[in-house]
């Protein structure tokens, strides 16, 4: 509580904090709260006065009404490996750094229902585990799924390579709990498919990225299990190619098309790159790649026939250059390693400017081609390692230095190069952060390009639900 | 405007809106107004100084302007096809009926990425024919698909036959430009797949019920056509047994499925009574029964088979009594026809209480007991009539007179008999609106079933974004 001056004794905060969630579960420790206090990225760095751990949703209300009460800031924090700063505190607030991790209990798993309520520290990896023992699966799957935890993929509305399939996180959430800013407690959804009595504001806290109230439990849509995967790589010309592949196999395979990813040329060369990189299942070329896997909840071969089939076709029609079906899990998992090899094979180029951008995915060979151009006019040599879900129109469209330059030339023409792309971006009506989130990395581009009565009313939904700023402060807006 | 004393000048007003959209587009006349003026199931009556049928968003953001001004009620109507008076204004508020219909054109299609940008005011059997002229399918599909307007179907969140399969309105909304409550015009969503820049605040809107804003057009996701259909119908003992089946489907099926809807044994009876009835495939019986259809994009006879092998292992395993496979569109059709009879079977049995709930699957089954015996226990002989959209957990639990006794007790205990099944469905867990909405019918029953903290929050947001209550007041909330 402040003092009658309106200042806090930080002292007497901390012991507030400690007798609501117990002394054990707050740190306070400098060297304990240092990787707290950065981001993944390393981009970011803040202060604290404390992390504390609650153990329940009651606690955790406690908290934030201490917080309140002081003027402290609320800095919710999951697995921390959020990519645009967004659970790292801000120096500039006095903050508390808040940690779920130890409210993961899997409440209840409705089999029948395929919906499984969990605590909003489970790490995304433990909840799948969870509903692989039911028999179920839950299918929101990206790199840091062994770390990151469901309240901050919620709070991200994460995405991953299975999007085309199931949607993003958002759309396999059925319902919430959620802390306010004034510390009450509420349940936003009923966790049922169908629901509409009234305004459905758990979409307000999924994308939050905890600006708006922390989730402090979750239920959400399971689906039946994978148990035939087909898995193929083939060959193409661009883009275009690859989103004429995708249009074939989603008109055969209806829904079943899991992933379909995209590597360039300049990725895949890098991605392939001996010693350490992946095995290119062509011995190398020109063209750029695509990963396509099907899958299915019933068991036998009739995906893998419809793959060939699918490919045969295009193969035929010019559409592809090669494929190669994988035969047995273990070649499935050395295509995949072509897919996930482009970010260590980044750190080995010397480190990149990362952008994640989306556009209607007609309009994706068009951005290639005017981004390109773009950053090239900007830094002669720069090399373009686009890659990622081209299904879903969604490109990780990275920038590495000259091959033969100096890598420093790279950041010192980060922000035009940022710039450029995200004009080119813009211009094709598409989105800079297509599945990253703003935290503190891009507010300022989304509050420019952004409609401006967009970003008025994201604002004022922002002073309803949050008016002294406690929760989460320079994050998003 | 109002004049200094406070006062508006009805003559005045009406002129100022004749100015905005032309005086051919204002209807004034009292047989002109009546019809928008009671709701589709003539319980709601209101009046109307005027409707309004603006060309273009602009002329709707002047329309709200105006009414914002002069401290009148602003009531979108689509199709005026909704179950609950959403869309009826309200005697207590002097209101203008605003209809979106000129606002109906095709903006966009964008045929690879699979999406319709689309005027509001289009119907959905319109949307749905613009999207098939593309070789593409808009699967939102309910009955009264050729009148109800995009905007009114998006703005309730509708739902259909083709949920289980594709989502409700909500789970196609890529995109909205919005009027809100002072005239000004946002666009919200750029109508990609992927896209977390900032709260996602369309989802305020779908579902609003046109209290929040208006809305004028809408981006939505379309799908690959159905060029394959299998459809069966299957006699089950019960709910839990047709929830096995749709089950073992889904597994064999992965998202095939697009339909799974119950009837049950006094809808069956109901439904196929001589003369108008329809045709029982069965030739009458004790049982339940369950409509099951398949769908691809990919043309063959595979989904027939899996079908047939699916009803089969059933059957063995005791789930299903008996199955058929319909041969061909037309016996697809009589099938149908057999889910399709309820509601004009009701209205020859002197009409209903309808109640649209929804519990989680698993519940289903001790829902229809509990609430069953809940309602006898109020109106000996009470015919519950009981259908729906099984897989998604979504059941129309009508009540009918008792045969042979005063048509009359029903409607004398409908407050009861609807408080009990209330209560049931609350004591599950479940929704007491899972697609209707709440409109004017059920907000007393959203003020009191819904948890107060989530009522607060959802009058907060209304508070922010319609500070008057000019936008469809005395709805929702």
């Amino acid at each position: 509580m402040p003092s009658a001056d309106g200042t806090i004794d930080p002292r007497r905060f901390i012991a507030d904090l400690a007798a609501a969630v117990g002394t054990r579960h707050i740190q306070t420790d400098e060297d304990v709260l240092a990787p707290l206090l950065v981001d993944e990225r390393r981009r970011y760095h803040g202060d604290a006065l404390a992390a504390v751990s609650p153990a329940d949703t009651a606690e955790v209300a406690t908290v934030v009404r201490l917080c309140a009460a002081s003027g402290i800031a609320v800095v919710p924090q999951g697995g921390n490996t959020g990519l645009c700063g967004g659970a790292t505190p801000r120096r500039e607030a006095p903050s508390v750094v808040l940690s779920l991790r130890r409210m993961r209990e899997v409440r209840r798993i409705d089999r029948l229902g395929r919906t499984i309520t969990v605590g909003a520290g489970a790490t995304v990896a433990e909840v799948a585990d969870a509903a692989a023992a039911a028999s179920l699966l839950f299918p929101l799957s990206f790199g840091a799924e062994g770390t990151a935890q469901i309240g901050g993929a919620l709070s991200t509305n994460a995405g991953g390579t299975n999007v085309l399939r199931y949607g993003s996180a958002r759309a396999l959430t059925l319902g919430l709990e959620v802390v306010l800013a004034d510390g009450s407690v509420t349940r936003l959804g009923r966790g049922l498919r169908k629901d509409n009595t009234g305004y459905d504001l758990k979409h307000l806290f999924v994308g939050g990225e905890g600006t708006l109230g922390v989730i402090c439990e979750a239920t959400l849509a399971l689906h039946p299990p994978s148990r035939q995967r087909a898995t193929a790589m083939a060959t193409v010309a661009g883009a275009a190619e690859g989103l004429e592949l995708l249009a074939r196999l989603q008109e055969a395979a209806d829904g079943r098309v899991s992933a379909c990813e995209w590597l360039s040329p300049t990725t895949r060369r890098l991605a392939c790159e001996p010693p350490a990189g992946a095995r290119d299942p062509f011995g190398g070329g020109p063209e750029s790649l695509v990963l396509a896997e099907l899958t299915s909840s019933r068991a036998g071969d009739d995906l893998r026939r419809l793959l060939e089939e699918v490919l045969a076709e295009s193969l035929e029609a010019g559409v592809i250059g090669d494929a190669t079906v994988a035969d047995g899990t273990a070649a499935a998992e050395r295509l995949w390693q072509v897919r996930e090899a482009p970010p260590e094979a980044e750190k080995r180029a010397g480190g990149s400017i990362k952008h994640d951008i989306a556009v209607v995915v007609d309009r994706m060979p068009a951005f290639l081609e005017q981004a390109t151009e773009a950053v090239e006019a900007i830094l002669a040599g720069v090399r373009v390692n686009a890659f990622g879900h081209l299904g879903d129109g969604n490109i990780h469209f990275n920038l590495l230095a000259p091959a033969d330059g100096d890598p420093h030339v790279l950041l010192d023409n980060e922000e035009r190069l940022t710039g450029a792309v995200f004009d080119v971006t813009e211009s094709l009506g598409g989105s800079f952060s297509a599945e990253h989130g703003i935290g503190q990395r891009w507010r300022h581009e989304l509050a420019r390009r952004t409609p401006a009565a967009a970003v008025d009313l994201m604002r004022r939904i922002k002073a309803t639900l949050d008016p002294d700023g406690i929760l989460n402060p320079g994050k998003v807006l």
